[in-house]
Protein backbone atom coordinates (compact mmCIF):
# COMPACT_ATOMS: atom_id res chain seq x y z
CA UNK A 1 0.00 0.00 0.00
CA UNK A 2 1.77 3.15 -0.86
CA UNK A 3 0.87 6.50 0.58
CA UNK A 4 -1.03 9.43 -0.24
CA UNK A 5 1.40 12.81 -0.50
CA UNK A 6 -2.04 14.86 0.18
CA UNK A 7 -3.07 13.34 3.50
CA UNK A 8 -3.60 15.93 5.96
CA UNK A 9 -1.67 15.85 9.75
CA UNK A 10 -4.90 16.52 11.56
CA UNK A 11 -5.06 14.78 14.46
CA UNK A 12 -7.14 12.08 15.46
CA UNK A 13 -7.05 11.24 19.20
CA UNK A 14 -8.44 7.34 20.14
CA UNK A 15 -8.80 4.86 22.58
CA UNK A 16 -6.18 2.33 22.42
CA UNK A 17 -8.31 -0.54 22.52
CA UNK A 18 -9.26 -0.93 19.21
CA UNK A 19 -5.87 -0.89 18.24
CA UNK A 20 -4.89 -2.93 20.75
CA UNK A 21 -7.27 -5.86 19.63
CA UNK A 22 -6.33 -5.52 15.74
CA UNK A 23 -2.83 -5.85 16.74
CA UNK A 24 -4.03 -8.87 18.42
CA UNK A 25 -5.92 -10.10 15.34
CA UNK A 26 -2.14 -9.45 13.25
CA UNK A 27 -0.52 -11.66 15.80
CA UNK A 28 -2.87 -14.41 15.91
CA UNK A 29 -2.95 -14.53 11.92
CA UNK A 30 1.14 -14.40 11.94
CA UNK A 31 1.06 -17.54 14.20
CA UNK A 32 -1.19 -19.07 12.18
CA UNK A 33 1.46 -18.38 9.24
CA UNK A 34 4.60 -18.69 10.56
CA UNK A 35 5.96 -22.52 12.04
CA UNK A 36 7.34 -21.15 15.05
CA UNK A 37 7.45 -18.24 17.43
CA UNK A 38 11.14 -17.24 16.43
CA UNK A 39 9.89 -16.45 12.84
CA UNK A 40 6.53 -14.89 14.17
CA UNK A 41 8.88 -12.41 16.06
CA UNK A 42 10.84 -12.00 13.01
CA UNK A 43 7.82 -11.04 10.70
CA UNK A 44 6.33 -8.70 13.83
CA UNK A 45 10.16 -7.05 13.75
CA UNK A 46 10.22 -6.66 9.97
CA UNK A 47 6.42 -5.05 9.37
CA UNK A 48 7.58 -2.69 12.40
CA UNK A 49 10.18 -1.42 10.71
CA UNK A 50 8.66 -0.38 7.68
CA UNK A 51 5.96 1.01 9.59
CA UNK A 52 8.47 2.85 11.71
CA UNK A 53 10.20 4.28 8.40
CA UNK A 54 6.96 5.56 7.09
CA UNK A 55 6.12 7.15 10.90
CA UNK A 56 8.97 8.76 11.56
CA UNK A 57 7.99 11.76 8.43
CA UNK A 58 4.84 11.68 10.30
CA UNK A 59 6.60 11.91 13.89
CA UNK A 60 8.85 14.60 13.00
CA UNK A 61 5.94 16.81 11.09
CA UNK A 62 3.99 16.41 14.10
CA UNK A 63 6.59 17.28 16.75
CA UNK A 64 8.33 19.94 15.18
CA UNK A 65 11.74 18.28 16.78
CA UNK A 66 14.97 18.96 14.99
CA UNK A 67 17.86 16.16 15.18
CA UNK A 68 18.90 15.20 18.70
CA UNK A 69 22.06 16.42 20.19
CA UNK A 70 23.29 12.82 21.71
CA UNK A 71 21.48 9.48 22.51
CA UNK A 72 20.38 10.77 25.67
CA UNK A 73 17.79 13.12 24.06
CA UNK A 74 16.80 10.91 21.51
CA UNK A 75 15.93 8.48 24.65
CA UNK A 76 14.10 11.45 26.41
CA UNK A 77 12.03 12.39 22.50
CA UNK A 78 11.03 8.75 22.15
CA UNK A 79 9.79 8.05 25.98
CA UNK A 80 7.98 11.24 26.41
CA UNK A 81 6.74 12.67 22.69
CA UNK A 82 6.83 9.54 20.39
CA UNK A 83 5.09 7.03 23.26
CA UNK A 84 2.84 9.06 24.63
CA UNK A 85 1.92 10.33 20.82
CA UNK A 86 1.42 6.67 19.41
CA UNK A 87 0.69 4.59 22.17
CA UNK A 88 -0.76 6.75 24.75
CA UNK A 89 1.58 6.24 27.43
CA UNK A 90 5.17 7.32 28.56
CA UNK A 91 7.40 4.97 29.66
CA UNK A 92 10.81 5.73 32.00
CA UNK A 93 14.57 6.05 30.76
CA UNK A 94 17.06 4.17 32.92
CA UNK A 95 19.32 1.61 33.17
CA UNK A 96 22.08 3.62 31.15
CA UNK A 97 25.15 2.05 30.48
CA UNK A 98 28.36 3.45 31.52
CA UNK A 99 29.38 4.74 28.05
CA UNK A 100 25.95 5.97 27.92
CA UNK A 101 25.44 3.82 24.64
CA UNK A 102 22.37 1.65 26.44
CA UNK A 103 18.95 2.55 28.23
CA UNK A 104 15.90 1.12 28.62
CA UNK A 105 12.33 2.51 28.40
CA UNK A 106 10.57 0.72 30.91
CA UNK A 107 7.05 0.46 30.38
CA UNK A 108 4.31 0.49 33.39
CA UNK A 109 1.55 -0.21 31.18
CA UNK A 110 1.83 -1.73 27.81
CA UNK A 111 -0.91 -0.75 26.01
CA UNK A 112 -0.68 -3.46 23.41
CA UNK A 113 -1.17 -6.17 25.93
CA UNK A 114 -4.07 -5.50 27.07
CA UNK A 115 -6.80 -8.05 27.02
CA UNK A 116 -3.84 -10.98 26.48
CA UNK A 117 -2.62 -13.94 27.57
CA UNK A 118 -0.23 -16.07 26.19
CA UNK A 119 -1.03 -19.08 25.56
CA UNK A 120 1.61 -22.01 26.56
CA UNK A 121 2.41 -23.20 23.02
CA UNK A 122 3.52 -19.55 22.49
CA UNK A 123 6.23 -19.47 25.26
CA UNK A 124 8.85 -17.64 22.60
CA UNK A 125 6.76 -15.41 21.29
CA UNK A 126 8.04 -12.02 21.90
CA UNK A 127 4.26 -10.51 21.63
CA UNK A 128 4.98 -6.94 21.07
CA UNK A 129 8.32 -7.05 19.02
CA UNK A 130 6.07 -4.78 16.08
CA UNK A 131 7.53 -1.96 18.63
CA UNK A 132 11.51 -3.04 18.54
CA UNK A 133 11.10 -3.01 14.43
CA UNK A 134 9.33 0.50 14.33
CA UNK A 135 12.14 1.77 16.78
CA UNK A 136 14.54 0.59 14.98
CA UNK A 137 12.80 1.51 11.42
CA UNK A 138 11.99 4.89 12.57
CA UNK A 139 15.42 5.65 14.41
CA UNK A 140 17.38 4.63 10.79
CA UNK A 141 15.65 7.20 8.76
CA UNK A 142 17.12 9.70 11.21
CA UNK A 143 20.42 8.28 10.44
CA UNK A 144 20.82 6.00 13.55
CA UNK A 145 21.30 2.82 13.70
CA UNK A 146 20.56 0.99 16.79
CA UNK A 147 19.74 -2.23 18.20
CA UNK A 148 16.27 -3.10 19.93
CA UNK A 149 14.96 -5.95 22.17
CA UNK A 150 12.74 -6.81 24.30
CA UNK A 151 14.74 -6.85 27.97
CA UNK A 152 11.47 -7.92 30.07
CA UNK A 153 8.07 -8.74 29.56
CA UNK A 154 4.75 -8.61 31.35
CA UNK A 155 3.28 -11.12 29.65
CA UNK A 156 5.85 -13.29 30.98
CA UNK A 157 5.30 -12.52 34.15
CA UNK A 158 8.02 -9.54 34.75
CA UNK A 159 6.72 -7.01 36.58
CA UNK A 160 7.37 -4.79 33.75
CA UNK A 161 7.79 -4.42 30.13
CA UNK A 162 11.13 -3.20 29.33
CA UNK A 163 12.57 -2.53 25.83
CA UNK A 164 16.52 -2.31 25.76
CA UNK A 165 17.70 0.23 22.92
CA UNK A 166 21.76 0.04 22.30
CA UNK A 167 23.40 2.52 19.75
CA UNK A 168 25.60 1.03 17.05
CA UNK A 169 26.48 3.67 15.19
CA UNK A 170 25.53 6.81 12.88
CA UNK A 171 24.40 6.09 9.09
CA UNK A 172 26.38 8.19 6.92
CA UNK A 173 23.79 10.12 4.40
CA UNK A 174 24.19 9.20 1.44
CA UNK A 175 24.95 11.98 -1.21
CA UNK A 176 24.18 12.85 -4.45
CA UNK A 177 27.09 11.69 -6.87
CA UNK A 178 28.77 14.35 -7.43
CA UNK A 179 28.07 16.30 -4.80
CA UNK A 180 31.25 16.32 -2.46
CA UNK B 1 -5.09 -14.46 23.12
CA UNK B 2 -7.68 -14.99 25.80
CA UNK B 3 -8.52 -11.91 27.93
CA UNK B 4 -7.53 -10.54 31.30
CA UNK B 5 -9.87 -10.19 33.52
CA UNK B 6 -7.97 -8.19 35.41
CA UNK B 7 -7.18 -5.14 32.77
CA UNK B 8 -8.38 -1.90 34.53
CA UNK B 9 -10.41 0.70 32.13
CA UNK B 10 -7.55 3.44 32.21
CA UNK B 11 -8.30 5.73 29.53
CA UNK B 12 -5.09 5.64 26.86
CA UNK B 13 -5.18 8.07 24.20
CA UNK B 14 -3.32 7.82 21.47
CA UNK B 15 -2.68 9.20 17.90
CA UNK B 16 -3.88 7.44 15.26
CA UNK B 17 -1.22 6.40 13.39
CA UNK B 18 0.40 3.88 14.50
CA UNK B 19 -2.94 2.25 14.26
CA UNK B 20 -3.58 3.23 10.93
CA UNK B 21 0.16 1.70 9.89
CA UNK B 22 -0.35 -1.32 11.89
CA UNK B 23 -4.09 -2.07 10.08
CA UNK B 24 -1.91 -1.65 6.72
CA UNK B 25 0.49 -4.23 7.87
CA UNK B 26 -2.50 -6.83 8.86
CA UNK B 27 -4.57 -6.32 5.30
CA UNK B 28 -0.99 -6.35 3.59
CA UNK B 29 -0.50 -9.81 5.20
CA UNK B 30 -3.95 -11.08 4.60
CA UNK B 31 -3.31 -10.29 0.77
CA UNK B 32 -0.43 -12.44 1.00
CA UNK B 33 -2.17 -15.29 2.56
CA UNK B 34 -5.66 -15.56 0.69
CA UNK B 35 -6.11 -16.33 -2.71
CA UNK B 36 -8.18 -13.36 -3.79
CA UNK B 37 -9.82 -10.31 -2.51
CA UNK B 38 -13.02 -11.66 -1.39
CA UNK B 39 -11.33 -14.08 0.76
CA UNK B 40 -9.38 -11.55 2.51
CA UNK B 41 -12.92 -9.51 2.92
CA UNK B 42 -14.02 -12.18 4.55
CA UNK B 43 -11.37 -12.60 6.73
CA UNK B 44 -11.28 -9.10 7.53
CA UNK B 45 -14.91 -9.01 8.55
CA UNK B 46 -14.62 -12.50 10.48
CA UNK B 47 -11.59 -10.99 12.34
CA UNK B 48 -13.39 -7.66 12.96
CA UNK B 49 -16.17 -9.57 14.73
CA UNK B 50 -14.08 -11.25 17.20
CA UNK B 51 -12.76 -7.92 17.98
CA UNK B 52 -16.30 -6.40 17.55
CA UNK B 53 -17.80 -8.98 20.41
CA UNK B 54 -15.43 -8.30 23.06
CA UNK B 55 -14.56 -4.48 22.47
CA UNK B 56 -18.38 -4.01 23.56
CA UNK B 57 -17.73 -4.73 27.00
CA UNK B 58 -14.64 -2.14 27.39
CA UNK B 59 -17.31 0.16 25.40
CA UNK B 60 -20.21 -0.18 28.02
CA UNK B 61 -17.57 0.09 30.57
CA UNK B 62 -16.46 2.87 29.58
CA UNK B 63 -19.22 4.85 27.96
CA UNK B 64 -22.30 3.85 30.61
CA UNK B 65 -24.32 3.55 28.07
CA UNK B 66 -27.63 1.37 29.02
CA UNK B 67 -29.51 -0.57 25.91
CA UNK B 68 -30.92 1.98 23.15
CA UNK B 69 -34.49 1.93 22.92
CA UNK B 70 -34.80 2.30 19.26
CA UNK B 71 -31.78 1.93 16.18
CA UNK B 72 -32.22 5.37 15.53
CA UNK B 73 -30.80 6.21 19.33
CA UNK B 74 -28.44 3.06 18.23
CA UNK B 75 -27.14 5.10 15.34
CA UNK B 76 -26.38 8.02 17.01
CA UNK B 77 -24.41 6.31 19.89
CA UNK B 78 -22.15 4.22 17.54
CA UNK B 79 -21.66 7.55 15.24
CA UNK B 80 -20.78 10.21 18.19
CA UNK B 81 -19.14 7.87 21.40
CA UNK B 82 -18.03 4.81 19.70
CA UNK B 83 -16.72 5.53 16.23
CA UNK B 84 -15.15 9.13 18.35
CA UNK B 85 -13.83 6.75 20.76
CA UNK B 86 -12.15 4.19 18.83
CA UNK B 87 -11.61 5.85 15.38
CA UNK B 88 -11.28 9.58 17.22
CA UNK B 89 -13.77 10.86 14.35
CA UNK B 90 -17.57 11.27 14.28
CA UNK B 91 -18.93 10.16 11.28
CA UNK B 92 -22.26 11.25 10.21
CA UNK B 93 -25.87 9.31 10.22
CA UNK B 94 -27.67 9.76 7.53
CA UNK B 95 -29.89 8.29 4.53
CA UNK B 96 -32.19 6.87 6.53
CA UNK B 97 -34.38 4.16 4.99
CA UNK B 98 -38.53 4.98 5.33
CA UNK B 99 -39.29 2.21 7.85
CA UNK B 100 -36.16 3.39 9.71
CA UNK B 101 -34.99 0.22 9.60
CA UNK B 102 -31.66 1.33 7.55
CA UNK B 103 -28.82 3.87 7.82
CA UNK B 104 -25.63 5.38 6.31
CA UNK B 105 -22.50 6.56 8.93
CA UNK B 106 -20.48 9.12 6.47
CA UNK B 107 -17.14 9.63 6.98
CA UNK B 108 -15.40 12.11 5.85
CA UNK B 109 -12.33 10.66 6.91
CA UNK B 110 -11.68 7.65 7.79
CA UNK B 111 -8.60 7.27 9.72
CA UNK B 112 -7.80 3.74 8.62
CA UNK B 113 -6.52 4.89 4.92
CA UNK B 114 -4.28 7.68 5.63
CA UNK B 115 -1.12 6.52 4.28
CA UNK B 116 -2.81 4.17 1.58
CA UNK B 117 -3.90 3.45 -2.09
CA UNK B 118 -5.45 0.75 -3.28
CA UNK B 119 -2.90 -1.22 -6.10
CA UNK B 120 -4.22 -1.76 -8.95
CA UNK B 121 -4.49 -5.83 -8.61
CA UNK B 122 -6.55 -5.48 -5.83
CA UNK B 123 -10.06 -3.53 -6.74
CA UNK B 124 -12.54 -5.14 -5.02
CA UNK B 125 -10.38 -4.91 -2.26
CA UNK B 126 -12.67 -3.43 0.83
CA UNK B 127 -9.87 -2.57 2.58
CA UNK B 128 -11.43 -1.42 5.40
CA UNK B 129 -14.19 -4.53 6.19
CA UNK B 130 -12.63 -4.93 9.83
CA UNK B 131 -15.01 -2.11 10.64
CA UNK B 132 -18.23 -4.01 9.47
CA UNK B 133 -17.02 -7.23 11.26
CA UNK B 134 -16.54 -5.01 14.75
CA UNK B 135 -20.00 -3.17 14.25
CA UNK B 136 -21.69 -6.39 13.79
CA UNK B 137 -20.19 -8.32 16.50
CA UNK B 138 -20.37 -5.64 18.75
CA UNK B 139 -24.25 -4.88 18.37
CA UNK B 140 -24.79 -8.92 18.51
CA UNK B 141 -23.75 -8.60 21.47
CA UNK B 142 -26.22 -5.97 22.53
CA UNK B 143 -28.83 -8.79 20.98
CA UNK B 144 -28.84 -6.71 17.72
CA UNK B 145 -28.48 -8.71 14.21
CA UNK B 146 -27.62 -5.99 11.45
CA UNK B 147 -25.70 -6.05 8.64
CA UNK B 148 -23.43 -4.08 7.82
CA UNK B 149 -21.28 -3.23 4.20
CA UNK B 150 -19.56 -0.43 2.73
CA UNK B 151 -21.57 1.81 0.18
CA UNK B 152 -18.96 4.39 -0.74
CA UNK B 153 -15.18 4.26 -0.07
CA UNK B 154 -12.37 6.87 -0.90
CA UNK B 155 -10.10 4.19 -1.84
CA UNK B 156 -12.36 3.73 -4.53
CA UNK B 157 -12.70 7.14 -5.79
CA UNK B 158 -15.35 7.90 -3.65
CA UNK B 159 -16.24 11.42 -2.23
CA UNK B 160 -16.84 10.11 1.64
CA UNK B 161 -16.70 6.25 2.87
CA UNK B 162 -20.21 5.49 3.50
CA UNK B 163 -20.89 2.67 5.90
CA UNK B 164 -24.87 1.02 5.60
CA UNK B 165 -26.21 -0.50 8.30
CA UNK B 166 -29.45 -2.60 8.28
CA UNK B 167 -31.07 -3.87 11.29
CA UNK B 168 -32.01 -7.39 10.47
CA UNK B 169 -34.03 -8.51 14.04
CA UNK B 170 -33.87 -8.37 17.81
CA UNK B 171 -31.71 -11.57 19.02
CA UNK B 172 -33.39 -13.42 21.62
CA UNK B 173 -31.45 -13.69 24.76
CA UNK B 174 -30.83 -17.28 25.79
CA UNK B 175 -31.79 -18.20 29.12
CA UNK B 176 -30.51 -21.03 30.73
CA UNK B 177 -32.93 -24.20 30.73
CA UNK B 178 -35.21 -24.10 33.13
CA UNK B 179 -34.63 -20.20 33.94
CA UNK B 180 -38.31 -19.75 32.48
Amino acid sequence: MSRQSNRTTDSKKMNSELFTLTYGALVTQLCKDYENDEEVNKQLDKMGYNIGVRLIEDFLARSSIGRCQDFRETADVIAKVAFKMYLGTTPSVSNWSPAGDEFSLILENNPLVDFVELPDNHSTLVYSNLLCGVLRGALEMVQMAVDVRFAQDTLRGDNVTEIRMKFIKRIEENLPAGDE
